[in-house]
């Protein structure tokens, strides 16, 4: 951690600072340029808070060297991680495995929850996605089929044979997910850190979404409120964040996936279907996001996009997703895979 | 609601899409334009979701005409909504009743508390903040102290005679929030729409921050998921979104406060000191917030801002506050009360 | 273009507002909705102003329906453009031809544009680019080499048989360019509108950058500019958008890329370089950028970064270009080409 | 400056940047810290460009310590900057000195102008604007007056006694610009730096708008491209950044002004008009200003709203502008002057 002094600082008060920082345990070097005074802390500054430094009177800036995460961080931890799922955990994602996951916006009812997955399945979808549980901007609007809807997710994954992945909204509601695959943190929800730290108690693979206004040091933070409490199976998700353009409903920022690449050992997703907003962009997002090495895509899918009970404008259909499917498994091959 | 229709929609589609609207008891008003066609939906449209028909092959885009709130709507409800509070309920927020929120950002010990909530009384504020669980970005910093915080808030209620307000986290904590005048919903918050659900079946106050990259149309309708439950004691919070600009933590947005005004009945405070995160921008910000007609502001103090354990950024120490409130109700009389 | 009306309009506002229109010669279809009216406007509205209409105070909001470009439309020019370069004409940008535009940021002498020129052009480049005007945020930082960089550039042009682009900063330069093959508009000039009068008097092509806080339709309302004065040769170009986020210089926003196909006939290159911001990231979003459909991409290049003399952090050594150049050739037939 | 180094850095890559950073006449102070190698720069830092360094394969990230500006920097200027205008010099902006500039967006004719300018003049304003060449997104609207638009100005200038500003928007216009008493640049062409360096070489005052989207910093350097050159006459403007809301054209961002008035010795003044776009909130916004200590403001007035050639909806009207100066001037006495 650097801290740049100010010129007019008091020798009092940067008495008072240095003594701050030695009670922590930690050693000071300092430097003298021509207009400014640096000082260099030198030990474990992990614990330190930018702010209460920040807060002395004598202090200009801070300026925080180490990374704020330390699990999710790739230097510790060079190999990708790896989600195991399926009964005999053969289905893998990060690491060179890429699976798309797929599914309604909402199940709506079994009759459309089966013909989607049955089509996506088909289509050479792994993964069913399904909300139950639905956050809107608008409590006038459908809010989803709540248990209910996780009872069909669950009577359809014994009906395919597909792990299911659905969005959980609060602490109370993580019992009903018992069979569920992968729990979703939604966008909305990803500084929700009670839920984090909740989540962090289970073993379950965990979707993290990258929230609109996030970036990707506060993704990789909340990330680390997960796997501090235990649980290291954190799927990373990019779908876009806020931006002044109203042309699409976020940006799709997929510079994201090679960065977080190289800050993390996590495997990064990517859902272009929530980025966009809009069903025709969804085919060259995801052709965009598969070559520039995400570990795998979440596409929403509906049998009938027009009579969707939400979000039927981002959704393809099926005969849509059968072609995104060919399309991407020709580019796979091609693949960007650094970091 | 109108929809724009696309030029070469097919007679079939159009068909579907109007058979969609009369299904809803709605009539349909059509306008043939040179190049476009448009429908004028006539009946009420607030139950039809814009992205529902949005998915229809034969439309352009819509465009909602009514607003997506009703019970926050300041048309039905001219009058100002004013919030009572304190023992006799004597104290009020709204209605050009204007209250002042002052306290340390989080609750450390009792000596802070009480040196804090000693000094902002004398110097005139009404009401004692102080954060008990804190949402930190990362997990490796204080996280507040949890129950003891809100123990020692009740505390310093009585000694003081101030109603307290502490933020909520999650719904599992409601239940220690019984003494808390004030219930805080803090900015990430803001769209966890299960918790606001469970806050619309209680009648205590809730303060609601609008999330920093929330437009005023998401802060309502978040508004309105604890109104429609039951519960009509919200005050809005203006502070910060948001932006490019790195000078500070967020941009405030002043602007808020009279639209805010002119959309909704409740009553709309600011919280400059989060929404700047730099303590010597806290009282010029406190100051145009006040003239802009806020209905109150929400500070935070500290008798120590150097030695806070969070935030000390930006705290004012008890003397700048006591200027601060010298300030205030200097302009007080002068402040914009249009709408 | 749709006016909603205010409920509480005054029959004399009304009466003013429809003479307003009428005298444009349009003619207004009028619907009663059940809380408001809505008057659409039938005939040519492009001339009419939404911020005119607006002022009435009757009036709510206005919407317009026609879309705010002509020259550029697709709908009235539904095949794309094609811009001829080279001695010939043979090179080609558009219409299912790729062109990739590589060179240093800036031009510095002879031997580095020579060296670097003729290792783009053996990987593959058909275009050589160089800044000899540079819009640099500070004054005290390298502007370039101004008319001396053009001849460098020119004297590569003969050399090495390859068109040059450079970027114009002021009309009254415009009269050194006349060997240069592209004018480049520069990201922070697009909306200087008397520059790109200025170059809708030329045949030659123009390159515009969308700006870094621009929309879409604001580009192309840009581009109108240029073609208004009798210029069609416009090529478009996305080099990324001012966001929050600071782990990248801008945020590369490739959902532009399909959009703006569908939008209007003009070529769409993308610049990854500017974009990111950092060099590590031109690979792959140079990769997302054509796999999205993008006719072309402008690459910045030097022969030693290390001692660029301005913004060496993005540009990638030959050796990198080689190998994107390779990359790039293997996944060309897989694009994307909807719209 | 300091360079925090990559761990992995070679000992071949730190020779060849600390010979990069000797041969500037730079030393070097360097700490070892528990993780990572800090080099501090020692010296004229000034002219190093932060991107010539961070392109070095040995180097993590460049930290700058001293301010990219230096003209404009409060800190060897501390007393604010008093610009004079008007016959005898004795109209003062900056340094306590508060004016009301006035006027329309566009001039339209004498009779427009010259009620407007009477209007304006009785109520308090003492400069007169108005738009002759105008910047719009759409080259098929009303564009100004152009040279006739200046005439006018200057007729009025005589007949009302009051100094003019109007917007440039090309270096061949400037020689027009003899008469007008302050040059405004416009936020499109806050980085147009062939235009500033041009307007460097005058010794007439300039008000530099800020861009939309760009930073405080930005808008310094921008201001250092004009002194730079010689005219240390400038007037800064805040005027609305460009976020995600939608809700007003754009944010006003009224934390500019203290900040500003902290980093910089120029006066600042605010555009509320343009920054929200909504006529009924440039009283709040311009009494908020006033209150957060700008040195004036820039208000859009018509004589008639409804029919006014552009921008009507953020005009605000004769009676609403008598309004707004009597509640600017009852709160002027209390406005916050610290930096």
């Amino acid at each position: 951690m650097i801290i740049v002094l100010k010129e007019n600082a008091k020798e009092e008060q940067l008495n008072r600072l240095e003594e701050k920082i030695k009670e922590k345990g930690l050693s000071i070097n300092k430097t003298r340029g021509t207009t400014k005074s640096i000082w260099g802390l030198v030990g474990d500054t992990s614990c330190l808070d930018v702010e209460i430094l920040g807060a002395s009177p004598a202090v200009d800036f801070v300026k925080r060297i180490q990374k704020p995460y330390r699990d999710a961080d790739r230097k510790g931890h060079p190999t990708d991680t790896v989600i195991s799922l399926g009964k005999d955990g053969d289905l893998k994602i990060g690491g060179g495995n890429f699976q798309v996951i797929a599914g309604p916006c909402s199940v709506e009812n079994w009759q459309q929850l089966h013909t989607i997955g049955e089509g996506v399945k088909t289509a050479g979808a792994t993964i069913l996605r399904g909300g139950a549980f639905k956050p809107r901007t608008s409590p006038y609007t459908f809010q989803g089929l709540g248990e209910e809807g996780i009872k069909l997710l669950s009577k359809a994954k014994k009906y395919l044979g597909m792990p299911i992945i659905t969005e959980v909204m609060d602490i109370s509601h993580i019992e009903m997910f018992e069979d569920v695959d992968i729990i979703q943190v939604g966008a909305r929800n990803m500084q929700n850190y009670a839920l984090l730290k909740e989540l962090g108690h289970l073993q379950k693979p965990i979707l993290l979404k990258r929230g609109n206004s996030s970036t990707l040091l506060e993704l990789l933070q909340s990330a680390e409120y997960i796997m501090d409490g235990g649980n290291e199976n954190v799927i990373l998700c990019e779908r876009g964040i806020r931006t002044f353009e109203t042309a699409t409903r976020n940006t799709l920022d997929l510079s994201a996936i090679p960065l977080l690449k190289s800050m993390t050992h996590l495997p990064v997703i990517v859902d272009p279907s929530h980025a966009c907003g809009v069903s025709k962009l969804v085919l060259p997002m995801a052709m965009a996001a598969t070559i520039s090495g995400a570990d795998g895509l979440m596409i929403e899918v509906h049998n009938d996009p027009e009579c969707a009970l939400c979000d039927g404008l981002q959704a393809i259909n099926l005969e849509e997703f059968n072609n995104l499917m060919k399309r991407i498994s020709e580019i796979r091959p091609f693949a960007y895979n650094g970091r």
